[in-house]
């Protein structure tokens, strides 16, 4: 029996005690996003320390001006292939409470009529699952050989539901320390059940408040109506002119550095069967609003966007009152593809609006920060195919390379301060809840998502 | 000295008691909106019926489902011409109470710097000393030569600053008693302070709520943004087609019925001197928004309008949120004119908004009434001719035939209900700051608008 096959038996002999050990991380309250759990979220740091420590990890949790990071490596790095593993240990707040069958710090094994089992509680599958995924990986690999083939370090996260405020600085920080030869993510999903797969694009992210001024007070629409310059007429007009009928965004230069997508990567997506029209359905739509000629799955991935998601201005209360406002407000997000470069997105959106404002008309924009640039990730690196088999070998499907319409910023981080390439592997599925109550992770998700990692630092290691 | 010229001077050597009496009336707390005020509202009533009597009317305080009307006729008709005059005893709240130099209900007389007079105090201008104008010069004709040399009518109302919701019904089930050969309306404004006006031109009013619904719940911009329907920019694309860049409405059908102002009211309007650019200026504005080739005071009363008064939609806290909202909401008032009909524009403007509605949406409305046809009064009636010189005679001033960019609907009320003609005289000006802090009403309003009744009952008296 190979070393990797014991490895993968000592998994499946021993599930029962690493679905112990996920219940214990998921009973710590770690909600990074509320103050009152900060003691909870330094626990959960000082579980993960003490873990990786049993494993021989050179382990510590490390302060930032948030909560706390747990950095770990292997103690005997040779001079073979090195991996920076990601994770993050904290979670959603669980409200509203009353829709959770069970509480959702008290994990639950429960079974499915068809046989299969999950795990219920918040942080099952975001992230407290899948980053355990990998630690248990590695503890197998140190039970049956007493080391692991792979030099490993690890950052874990308790700021991730915050937006990562520490993490920039934290990692221009400790450059030398954390610098591999790839970033491994825990926190995507599959693509279905049955199909695992890489998340090889990711979409950035532009963000844009505005507000219009006309007149320097509300106006009464008796007294002045068409006279006055309207400000909610002039921002509809500005909305409806971002996008044509057949859905291409017309700022200037928006589309520079978008490229088709690769034939092999549409061929491969062609083939996964996503049936757009379902998707839609089942939000009670039927036809696709984006860009004519790319399927669903290309407007929701491969493809940049450009939202309005809020507007308002005047009167919005019962019935009705004659204003003409002096302003009106909207705020708008743009998802990046490719080569888009936030900066530039934002100088021709507003070069877009200042040549759309009328004479009397002003506009001031807010910043939000939380802007990104777009991934995509470079799939022509050997370990790509290494780690592509050793999912596949897992999960007797060949495993696929995905867009993700959301955004994961971490993985532009590794690459601009790191100057290291992401692979995103994850086990979640879409119905696992996450953010929401009766979140869970599928038992075969935790189980094969440890094996794959088995897999995975055996093909990495072995190159 | 001829009968009117003793009138005239006994409303001057009178005058104190009539500001006396003002006061009176206005220390009468008749807010009509807020139902604490009810008692003060019927103490009004009566303090009006006291009076009337007293210059022997047969006058009567009337119940309505809401606050009473007071209803006055001269006991001695004859066969001679007959008016009905229009006043409302309500006035408007008056919080913010801080910024009112003088509490509200406490007149006072206040001194200018260039020794006019003003009358302070919630109601002075809207419209209880506008309405006491002609009280007053019944008054005095009656004091002088015993009785009215007109046949006089009045009905006063209490809710007019509520929209009037019981004077549809009361004219209808009192339609003998209140018919008259014309009514005469106070409660407008001249046009400047040394220029009498009739306002012969009110604009009609068409009001619409709507919601435009795509998916049914929110979505995530990250999930769905492009593929999934956004309401947002579909309601700024219907927003946006309402009018071109030259400020025409483009619903089909929206302009049926809107005359070109007649050449002799064009030519009076453009020699009234109104400067559009300061009219813009005081609020911030310099270039007329509404329709290429009409001038602002077109704009503002002889031509139709189309506003939007509020829109809201999505997220418009702080920050951002990646939503694509499943409602977007508008509020539309539209400012009729000539033979527009609201019943005809809302089936065009319902019909506009349809056609625009992609698959996947639907747009609900909500009635919130209030619409009523606009008014173009007859001036070719032989009465007209009479009230301009008598007011012409009164003011050393040609009076102006003037448009309102407001509405009134009485007016189209005493057409529809009572088949009466209406003309609109009073003495507000510009900056009386009815329904604000501070209202008032100039002396010479106040004076020379019972001297103008004086000469106009005498005028349409000797018809």
């Amino acid at each position: 029996m190979s070393a990797l096959d014991q490895v993968l038996s000592h998994v499946d002999d021993h599930l029962e005690e690493s679905i112990d050990r996920l219940f214990d991380l998921v009973r710590i309250e770690s909600i990074s996003t509320d103050p009152a759990y900060k003691a909870e979220c330094r626990k959960a740091a000082e579980w993960l320390e003490r873990e990786l420590k049993e494993l021989q990890f050179d382990a510590s949790v490390r302060p930032t001006p948030g909560h706390p990071m747990v950095v770990a490596h292997t103690p005997d790095h040779d001079s073979g292939p090195h991996v920076l593993f990601y994770g993050h240990y904290d979670v959603q707040p669980v409200d509203p409470l009353g829709l959770w069958n069970n509480p959702p710090f008290e994990p639950t094994v429960k079974v499915l009529p068809d046989g299969g089992k999950e795990l219920t509680g918040r942080g099952t599958s975001d992230d407290k699952g899948q980053l355990l995924t990998f630690v248990e990986a590695c503890r197998a690999w140190r039970a049956v050989t007493g080391k692991l083939p792979l030099n490993v370090s690890m950052i874990l996260e308790g700021e991730e539901e915050t937006g990562s405020p520490s993490l920039d600085d934290f990692l221009a920080a400790h450059k030398e320390e954390l610098k591999a030869d790839l970033a491994l993510v825990c926190d995507t999903s599959m693509w279905d059940k049955d199909t695992p797969a890489i998340t090889v694009r990711l979409r950035g992210m532009m963000k844009e408040n505005l507000v219009i001024k006309a007149a320097d007070r509300d106006l009464h629409s008796g007294g002045y109506g068409s006279a006055a310059r309207n400000p909610l007429h002039v921002l509809s007009k500005i909305i409806a002119d971002l996008r044509d009928d057949k859905g291409r965004v017309q700022i200037p230069g928006f589309y520079d550095g978008v490229g088709e997508l690769p034939a092999d990567i549409k061929k491969q997506w062609d083939e996964l069967g996503f049936d757009g029209e379902e998707f839609l359905g089942e939000v009670g739509l039927s036809v696709p609003a984006g860009e004519e000629g790319y399927s669903v799955l290309e407007q929701l991935t491969s493809r940049p966007t450009c939202e309005v998601n809020g507007i308002w201005g005047g009167y919005n209360g019962e019935g009705s009152k004659t204003v003409i406002p002096a302003e009106a407000n909207a705020k708008f997000t743009f998802r990046l593809v490719d080569q888009q470069e936030p900066v530039k997105i934002r100088e021709a959106f507003r070069s877009f609006v200042e040549a759309r404002l009328p004479t009397d008309c002003s506009v001031e924009y807010e910043s939000v920060g939380g802007e990104f640039g777009p991934l995509v990730v470079d799939t022509d690196m050997p370990e790509t195919q290494k780690v592509i088999k050793a999912l596949s070998d897992e999960w007797n499907k060949e495993a696929a390379l995905i867009g993700s319409g959301g955004s994961i910023p971490i993985t532009t981080e590794f690459r601009s301060v790191l100057g290291m390439e992401t692979l995103l592997v994850g086990f979640a599925l879409e119905d696992d809840r996450i953010h929401s109550p009766n979140e869970k992770y599928d038992l075969k998700s935790f189980h094969k998502g440890i094996r794959s990692w088995v897999r995975i630092i055996a093909a990495l290691g072995n190159s």
